[in-house]
């Protein structure tokens, strides 16, 4: 039986006889009895297994090592006054496969850059379980949200003929060495995927409500806690929205999905809150029953102006319409001022991308950013330029290639009436629900600048 | 409102005025009355708006172009004489956006090769729409199946440096034009994944159950309607299992993924009957409820080998053991002789990978393939080598890349007891279950040799 149903069930096994595999995580040997604690996998929780010397299998059981794995059958005895709610007493176990002694993660601490080196055995800690099933049950959240409201799942293409968004930091895909496309094998250059956005806007005028989720990819030479070459990003788009109901679908996806793991990985949450992230739980909890705040990027503006006055120093001090807002400025604004999650809104058209909506005033766009405590940035969205002609002008005051995306902005020619959609990056929201604080923790096999290890 | 919700609840809406959003796919004028069949997108369903000269907006609307995007306020009529089970009777008509006459995708019908060039706009027609939706529900289905099921989701690299299964066939990541890869981003060579079964092993052996589900690529230059340079897979990993569990959970799989869609997606497999295969439906039904049979290799041998004595002819009629079964094989034994889903076990070891498990005949491995009629191999799993010689021995006498695969080989001495797994190509899967002929109609921006549009 999994140690995941013995947890939920224990009591109705009391002194019954189960039977289960699991891996030793430690084994002490005492002079009456000794402990072996075991876990298989599918819980947080391990189990202690109590033998004595006159348990079948004792001969070969007393050297197991850790990490080997071993098959136990005994009683289930209910221990209230024990840490752990119930405990094994053997009457029978078996080592089905001892482990070397040189197993490279014994009991003892490991930091996390060494744990790094060894990504293919970290998932066995619980510091990797509780995000590795955070990020699972994250993964499935997001795509119950979208699935019960009839959106439709578009794999977006991974390689892509589409240089547009990348710009000198995307992948090339090839099988030659030299740099000759036209004989490549898809007789041009081809590139790793930057974003799905594009591909995405084309499927929502089919089916209205779409949203991707897959793989991107970004070759950029930054060896911080927040990068990586290969990331997964969400991107929803809706047709006939505007931007204010692009941020209620945002709001409730955010709680959605922050729910989704409060009703089902409470444990690891709190493992999580233990270990890595301290009143993680309390702050999603306030996340998920708040009301996001929306301001613009002008208020917000002139509120950091007024603290820069009071004395409020950033690191970036030089604060005026058209400044890229930095974290920094982000956590001030949602964590100071307005004391959880906030919704900057149209932001100078010059520090956006092209295929947002400009507004009226014909310096702003309508674009939105999810801001929150303790992490600032999780939600990028806009609504798209409708206007051809706009769009075009666009392209070519930021140097786009007009002719590369004449289909996507041809769109706009086809019958169209407002769009609107966001991008949320997957291994951000993980680390911002886990607590875990660098990136290369939450991605099972992270590729950073120099470091592609199996 | 969305038009599936009109679709679903138009008699409680019976006589009363209803707002929404559509798209104009057709336009037909008459002399008293005149027609526009809408359609958002949320719904295979077209909705018919009928409009008198004295309806508010006549002046524009009468001149709306197919695609163009209209807003709709009416009364709800329903018609049970008629084909469509309502209609609307409108009152005011709002012509959104005009689409240009130049628009490519007109009444007409329209052959699979020109729909291929506007991949970003084919998704409007209703048989992409029944394809492209079924495709969506599937990878819900598959995610649901798993999820419930305590299997965590894995995201296996899509960047890695391990060529050591995709010999030839990968694809180069890179950022130069010299193949000087220790020069390269990541210091190294590196490659798209063409499998992350190897990775997802490492997982399942922290957490007992896992599946992938991620694009994978593979640089062959076959130009056939069932090969794509990028596609999705599905690999799912359990630990402690055997050959015969792994039939089971695949069965299971299977039969949950076809009633997911029979429940949630009836109109689109209708469609998809009607217009792309044939007895569809009654084939879903079949594969839901058969019991799935097993036999092995040796048995297909022998009776591949009656057949060709009672004088079928094979393309490849040199049957014996060691012959890779072909296509028309797997058919004959599933249509023919099993009348139904058959498993296919036991594979001589030297057609099959380093890494299945070498039975105790010391000829074969054990390997599945599941086979189904009208497409032949749509599952292939294996229990996997769990000795770490015999391994390593495989893996010289196939010419593997031991050094490269340390840490995946190495999994066997650190506590391993059994594993077993499978892999399922989604695109395929999409195609059993739409009838779709062409892997190119399943995605929606195919890759393939000398093709990279969009």
């Amino acid at each position: 039986m999994d140690l995941k149903d013995l947890f939920l069930n224990y009591q109705k096994h009391e002194s019954q006889n189960v039977t289960f595999l699991g891996r030793v995580r430690s084994h002490r040997q005492g002079k009456a009895v000794s402990f072996l604690v075991l876990n298989d996998g599918t819980s947080l929780n391990d189990v202690q297994v109590v033998y004595k010397s006159e348990v079948e299998g004792f001969d070969k059981i007393k050297d197991a090592r850790v990490s080997s794995i071993v098959e136990v059958y005994g009683e289930v005895i209910v221990t209230p006054r024990k840490p752990q709610p119930f405990e094994i007493q053997a009457k029978k176990l078996v080592l089905l496969d001892q482990a070397v002694e040189e197993y490279p993660l014994q009991k003892k601490e490991h930091s996390p850059e060494f744990l790094r080196e060894i990504a293919h055995l970290r998932a066995r800690t619980k510091t990797f379980q509780s995000i590795f099933r955070l990020r699972s049950s994250l993964a499935y959240a997001i795509h119950k949200f979208f699935q019960e409201q009839n959106y439709v799942y578009v794999n977006a293409p991974i390689i892509t003929g589409n240089d547009a968004e990348g710009a000198g930091e995307a992948f090339v895909v090839t099988t030659r060495e030299d740099g000759n496309y036209e004989e490549d094998f898809f007789g041009k250059k081809a590139s790793l995927s930057v974003s799905g956005q594009l591909h995405g806007e084309s499927y929502a005028q089919a089916f209205n409500k779409i949203y991707t989720f897959g793989p991107t990819f970004r070759a950029e030479d930054s060896n911080t806690s927040r990068h990586a070459a290969e990331f997964w990003m969400i991107e929803p788009e809706i047709a006939f929205i505007d931007l204010q109901k692009n941020l209620e679908i945002i709001e409730s996806m955010v709680k959605f999905v922050i729910n989704y793991v409060m009703e089902n990985n409470l444990d690891e949450l709190k493992f999580c809150e233990k270990n890595l992230e301290f009143g993680l739980i309390e702050k999603l909890t306030k996340v998920r029953d708040a009301k996001f705040q929306v301001c613009t990027y002008e208020e917000v503006i002139n509120t950091l102006k007024i603290a820069v006055d009071e004395g409020h120093v950033f690191e970036n001090n030089d604060i005026k319409f058209g400044t890229d807002l930095g974290s920094e400025h982000e956590k001030y604004i949602c964590e100071v001022v307005y004391k959880g999650p906030t919704f900057i809104i149209n932001y100078p058209k010059d520090i956006k991308a092209f295929y947002m909506k400009q507004n009226d005033d014909n310096k702003t766009v309508a674009a939105s950013d999810l801001i929150v405590p303790g992490i600032g940035e999780l939600v990028g969205g806009s609504q798209r330029e409708d206007d051809f002609e706009k769009l075009i002008r666009r392209c070519k005051d930021m140097g786009v290639n007009i002719e590369e995306l004449d289909w996507y902005n041809n769109l706009r020619k086809y019958g169209y009436y407002k769009s609107a959609g966001f991008g949320l990056g997957f291994e951000r929201l993980v680390m911002y629900i886990t607590g875990a604080s660098n990136i290369r923790d939450v991605i099972s096999f992270p590729r950073t600048p120099n470091n592609l290890l199996f």
